[in-house]
């Protein structure tokens, strides 16, 4: 069953990539329902009127990627 | 409808969380349906039995998303 939600997306980090119907892959800082802001990575519409499929990450989470990602 | 898939772990690269009933959210580098593996943001069942949400990169992806984190 669907829920309704609220989504505002806080920061805009960075655009990762973008396929020819316009859809991005964005790194942003987004507040889902009016809570704190969490790291999110997902597809994107133009202009953000949908959202495809993505996932989000803590504080924490994204700390732990920070320093694999460093480390590779 | 649900399509049959394959999907190969080549390589752990981290771990970033996990909940109190083991399932952890990983990056690691998988090749879905024997195609070239691509970085994928996923939350994993012990064992990795069950797979969760999650997002795949693809190498140039993955490289924006290093160049946007280490200019945060």
């Amino acid at each position: 069953m669907a829920e309704a939600f609220s989504f505002e997306i806080l920061e805009e980090i960075a655009v990762l990539s973008e396929n020819p119907k316009g859809w991005r892959k964005e790194l942003n800082l987004v507040s889902w329902n009016g809570r704190p802001p969490k790291f999110d990575l997902r597809d994107w519409s133009p202009e953000h009127e949908k959202m495809g499929k993505g996932i989000t990450l803590s504080n924490e989470e994204f700390a732990a990627l920070k320093q694999a990602i460093l480390s590779m």
